[in-house]
């Protein structure tokens, strides 16, 4: 336990994350079993997050729509992997108005059934293609297992659905959207992401074909930050999603979904924060600076007051910042407050700086301090927090770079993932019996499979393809494939 | 049927209602009994009106979190006239990943027992008040009869909820955010409301006391637009949300809640919209002005589209405009849809525009045709959506003072009420039992009492205190209260 009340990663990685959670207050257990509250700290983060991914979505041509809670039974079951997949996560509504339901309802655990049904009703010609729509809503899975934010029984999430003519668009709406959430893990979240295909068995239940993010955490673990997915005509076959085409044909439209969640907000912490808190990167960060005045007497109280005018001048609609200037606590516990809150900048002002007229910036990553003059606050201030959210992201590039090895027999295999906390290239033949067997004796999974050149993406870091044979079955294999264990 | 494919008001209200929600497409049935869907055109209302509010709920001092959507049963049973207010109106979820849950689980129909659980925990001391927490959310209300936006099992909604350190702090915050919807609904929506007390049959279930903002729709049927409740102690008791005094005295906290819903959709079509189809005002538009270019021929298309280049010049970053230059639609076919749609502003530029380097300017509501020069347009269509918002608002305004009435003796309120769409003012005894007897007889309903001087808010238009009697029993009156039918 830090004095800042927070476990070290290095103790217990776990607790470190659950104390930075509960510390920052970020989020809280529910009296509702795997739910979460999300509290106004981790809410004002998501709000930014919302703003940022919202504003790529809409540039990328789509519009947002709400669609209902429920789902019911029969609709989930039209589509066999899908139900399978699902069915079992599911609350079931089955009173409502004091009566017993005919047909019980189902909590959304992803939308694509309830949605499809509409389009159908919606489309008709190939002239209503594409149809491209995004929602923000809550969805239930009945988790076994949950941990704030990062697997919860209720999460708030974004689910893109949309409707094309031909799979040739429904393969290119599936990336851009895969690299529309690369983007945003990279310059927003400052969290380096690997971009790859999904094996049949990590695959959406009632895709074609799913495509993932993969983020590192500092413990070397991976975590899938996002989602996209070719459902082909899976869903439009049996939702009877059709339209006519030019000449009059009707036709079955080719379908995607996209999604990323507050899951997100769990990605941060474990990417950027350390043993004194919570680091946020500043593109994310609901206040950039905070401002801690210093005074000792009511003489200086007031000399830094006057001078707190002088330094909001620089500040006003430059960057969002915060004056803590409470009595009741010492500067040295709000340095620790703020901190552990994760405000990227903090600019201290005493008496000193007064008098030289000047302030003393502090960045929460680095703790690197710098003098600055008054004129240069608003500059210097805003130049730190760009420096900074590109050192996030080069750390955390770093460390995932550091933390990724090559195994080629399965011994060395296991003993890697098992004493070398991060991701493993390895050559895989393909089949699922070898992907289960690893599962199931080092509890690692295959986080991705690199697209190759004609993808048009590309998985940054993938070793190039070569001759190779599984590691398990030694099978001739083209193409290593990235293993790690993941949340 | 006007040439819309809308329904004319005076034929059939409700149908005219349904009939812009669909053709408009802002809504549409979903398979789900009573849940609708919002479409895109609808959402991005919601989205304007999201904005702005939540702006003015942030510059109050409220932060935004997330709470669980299901609600122990225990804890709805806490408040005894809460439960009686909503469990006959819940969802319950009975099982969850495939087993029957030991407690039912409700859907929210509103937050308090989960979210005052929650402040429980988290409040000690007199230093952790006020907290201000607003929350966006669906909610499940299981209703009867459903009608899209105005009445639906499920909703989305904001809905707010303080805790303080004294009743006056409490009914301070009751206020002001009653006051905060009635500038939200005049100054965005042009909404003349009247702010107001309910009585005690039409409060909230589990508050003190209940302030509303009532609208008055086209068809003269009242809509209560937003609500504010002062809940003094009566949730704070059963959840125990207590602090510790300065004197280090355990105190039960005052609360308040407060909320607006999709329904304000509803209000917004209902109090502006025409035969021809919706009316937006301009501020809650997502498009302020639509561009239709006018050609029939290839050259005069050339010509045209090289001075649209021109006209954007004056519209960018001035006003959020739509080109529409679909070439397999005629001019004034897209007048139609876009007046149907409710885009407060059409700017057409024809072959004699580019000529006289000019453009027509044309008001969806007033229809209204000004001819500009090319220089003027970027301040003319600022201009004219000012005026176009002022003047919904003013029509509005005064179709309520026409159709509000007094009424002395029940015989003439009763032909008031039955022959003349609108409000009466009439006197009431105070009685819970004149006040179901009106409600039977004539289906009205008291909308609101009206605050007095002492409240600091004001009723608009209310009429002075006087003596008088009540309607029904002849009991002496000092007040004359607001009837009407209501939705």
């Amino acid at each position: 336990m830090s004095d800042y009340g927070i476990t070290s990663r290095e103790k217990d990685f776990s607790q470190w994350y659950l104390d930075i959670v509960q510390r920052a207050e970020l989020g809280d257990h529910s009296p509702v079993r795997g739910c979460m509250v999300i509290r106004p700290n981790g809410y004002a983060i998501w709000e930014k997050m919302q703003a940022a991914l919202d504003g790529m979505i809409k540039a990328t041509g789509h519009r947002n729509a709400y669609f209902p809670l429920f789902i019911p039974e029969s609709f989930l079951k039209k589509e066999a992997e899908h139900v399978e997949g699902f069915a079992p996560e599911c609350a079931v509504v089955t009173h409502g108005g004091g009566r017993l339901l005919e047909e019980p309802l189902m909590i959304r655990p992803t939308s694509e059934t309830i949605i499809y049904h509409m389009y159908a009703k919606w489309i008709q010609s190939y002239r209503d293609l594409p149809v491209l729509i995004n929602q923000w809503a809550n969805v239930v899975r009945w988790e076994m297992r949950t941990r704030l934010f990062l697997r919860t029984t209720e999460f708030l999430w974004q689910e893109g659905h949309t409707a094309h003519a031909t799979p040739e668009e429904g393969e290119e709406e599936t990336r851009r959207m895969l690299d529309v959430y690369r983007r945003f893990a990279e310059e927003y979240m400052a969290l380096p992401v690997l971009m790859g295909k999904k094996t049949a068995a990590e695959k959406f239940a009632g895709a074609l074909r799913t495509y993932s993010i993969e983020a590192m955490m500092q413990d070397g673990k991976a975590l899938q930050a996002g989602t996209s997915h070719n459902l082909g005509q899976n869903f439009s076959r049996p939702f009877e999603v059709r339209f006519q085409d030019e000449s009059q044909q009707w036709q079955y439209c080719w379908q995607t979904s996209w999604g990323v969640s507050t899951r997100l907000i769990g990605a941060l912490i474990m990417a950027h924060s350390d043993d004194q808190g919570l680091v946020l990167p500043p593109r994310l960060a609901p206040i950039e600076v905070v401002v801690v005045p210093i005074w000792s007497s009511d003489e200086q109280q007031q000399a830094v007051r006057a001078y707190l005018e002088e330094v909001r001048g620089q500040l006003d609609g430059r960057v969002s910042y915060h004056i803590d200037d409470r009595d009741q606590f010492k500067p040295g516990w709000k340095f620790a407050e703020w901190e552990l809150k994760g405000i990227p900048l903090r600019l201290e002002v005493g008496p000193r700086d007064v008098a030289k007229r000047g302030a003393v910036l502090v960045r929460r990553d680095t703790r690197e301090k710098q003098m600055l003059s008054l004129e240069d606050v608003g500059t210097a201030v805003r130049e730190a927090l760009d420096h900074m959210q590109r050192d996030l992201f080069d750390r955390a590039l770093a460390f995932r770079r550091e933390h990724t090895y090559m195994a080629d027999v399965y011994d060395d295999f296991q003993t890697t993932i098992s004493e070398k906390p991060g991701f493993t290239w390895a050559h895989w033949c393909g089949g699922a019996d070898c992907e289960t067997r690893v599962a199931q004796e080092t509890k690692a999974t295959i986080r991705t499979v690199p697209f190759e050149p004609e993808d048009g993406l590309e998985t940054q870091d993938a070793p190039p393809p070569e001759q190779g044979r599984c590691i398990v079955c030694g099978q001739p294999s083209l193409r290593r494939v990235l293993w790690g264990k993941a949340y």
